[in-house]
């Protein structure tokens, strides 16, 4: 099978499947990142007491950490959720948000990075750049990125590190530190809705509990928000400044999604 | 007044008291539990710090304690308010949320049983059955159910417990101990979004909060659930995979429902 | 400039600035104020660990902070962070929601006006009393207010406490003790969805991050909101009992908003 083939059937054995996938989030998108996981076909499961994260990533087929509104009660959370998936080769994501805008963070995701093993590492050119020791603006937002350096980035990165780095932006950078591949799928109202970020992770999450192999699982959570973000500017209502209905529309797409959508619009190259 | 006026003037009871609801819930489905009070014409109120949870309870008109992302601090909390509204006479629904997936919601749900007297507790049939003591899977998701056993899982318990025991799902079971009915509405797409149990039950709540009785309550909340889920497929723009906006439809159709959905959909028996 | 001409150049600005809107608020609305503030051109940022806001608010252009669900772990982060954005000249917004309500949110508000300047507070006329020291019933509601009575006690108070004071109601009133304005847009809808109070804090916010005066940003904010409230009822689809479809609508139209809509609609007079 290609690349594509590949993703078209990680997302079958989704909604085969039907995986829980934990959560450790933020609250700020973690509706959407619920919903986003219903829509493609798995089963959000979001907790955070640290006494039960442990048995409960061990009922769960993935484990998504995302640092948005992570406190010191919720980091132990994650560790002792990591741990515990590691033991039992659940595959876990990490999304390091805004990790360059405060040494809290930076720490946060180090600490991770030292206790717990990742399948998957999924942020922007900044945050991406702070994990991997380059000099990138501690802030939360994108910084203009040009694709050969993503490319590099992610490359370099995934090999050092011995997981899948997922680099997102308006191109795409996913590496397995063998294979890099480019995509180039997407619409600029994704920067406009906040959680496209978040929820791209879940969906990732969603591939992994699957059993998917983690490279296809990166490609195909980047692909299925990308690519409902071009499906969703094509119902009849769209207009590119609603925002709100943009957001309803993405959902909708998501929820709809196919495997000739995929093969239809990818743009995607070997780097 | 048979069971169906009973809940027409229950639901009419609301729109003329609007009843303060006090949550304790999980911060997922938080924003749409409230965004559905308001629907149904209530105020909803949320507050879990230790320190003022009694007196807000005290000023509200009924509590909803939902321990979907419940950790040691709010379950400290949900127990100050309970006890504060058991002493106010004040209503309380519990929605114990994944009970059968961690021993910490296992236990959380025991200790809330042991220090608070309930007028309804609200879950699936897995989540029933385990505080029923009966062999459930320990997971968050739905059993499939034969709706016998529903109902007679509901009357059981509602007799042993002494408060109305709600079972929701395909077919949903609502028991007081005495009088067992079944309600046959709902769409499948109320399954694809995040939340509509916890919604149903600060349905449930605002109900409760407008003096009604608890098994009317109960009744009413899952039916204005249900009959909105079943008159949102009836919108023009209605596409079953499209379940960003049907979640938006869902809310239309709960903010404008009128006595006259309920007496034309409804499909109830008793058991 | 007049004032209209004053809170059009204020939303130019926050356009081309782009500000960071770092909040600390409650988790009930944090999505829709997250949206909010991308919608109108600005970023948000959410993070409340002690151990991060200061950096964090450091790094943003202005503050929100929002005790809608604050806890004593979130106060004391909203002090740190309060204290470091005064030290910085980060100007900061208070939205002290439901302070009648509990004797906790009466002296957390009491705790941050003494630790923190602010340069604008937004609230119901029943929490401005509150701060006023006002008789005032203690309830999250909107009491019904007389508009000649809103925009002597905003006046009285901002003389007061040398800050902005925002009534918002039927008739929303700013004052700087100075000048004191009535503002007569919006649209009953406003109150059937949860958080547009949070929601014009944080558009608030983002006029302020944006290097704007205070008055026209508290009048800025608030006019964003109420006439987006307007432009919603005027899209094709618009009904008003569709509260979840209002929602949406509301959120397109504050994304679209442009300095004519607010030139055309406005009815604002100086008291």
């Amino acid at each position: 099978m290609d690349c594509i083939e590949e993703v078209n059937y990680a997302l079958a054995q989704i909604k085969e499947k039907r995986p829980f996938v934990h959560h450790i989030t933020n609250y700020v998108t973690v509706n959407d990142c619920a919903n986003v996981v219903l829509a493609i076909g798995a089963s959000p499961v979001m907790a955070d007491e640290i006494k039960e994260v442990a048995d409960m990533v061990s009922i769960c087929n993935a484990l998504v950490l995302n640092i948005g509104t992570c406190n010191e009660r919720t980091l132990a959370s994650m560790i002792e959720a990591g741990k515990m998936a590691n033991i039992k080769n659940i595959p876990i994501i990490l999304d390091p948000v805004g990790i360059g805008a405060t040494p809290f963070r930076f720490h946060a995701v180090e600490q991770l990075m030292q206790e717990i093993r990742f399948s998957v590492i999924r942020g922007n050119m900044a945050e991406i750049k702070v994990i991997a020791g380059l000099n990138a603006k501690r802030t939360g937002v994108d910084s203009l990125e040009d694709e050969s350096e993503s490319a590099k980035v992610a490359c370099t990165l995934a090999k050092k590190l011995g997981c899948i780095i997922a680099i997102t932006g308006k191109i795409d950078s996913v590496s397995d530190g063998e294979k890099t591949y480019l995509l180039d799928n997407g619409h600029v109202n994704l920067t406009k809705v906040t959680g496209t970020g978040c929820m791209t992770s879940s969906l990732i999450g969603s591939f992994l509990g699957a059993g998917n192999k983690a490279l296809y699982s990166a490609i195909g959570g980047i692909l299925c928000m990308s690519i409902a973000g071009e499906v969703a500017t094509t119902c009849k209502q769209f207009n590119e400044e609603a925002i709100g209905s943009f957001k309803v529309y993405l959902m909708d797409a998501i929820a709809a999604i196919k495997p000739q959508n995929i093969t239809e619009r990818v743009k995607i190259s070997e780097y």
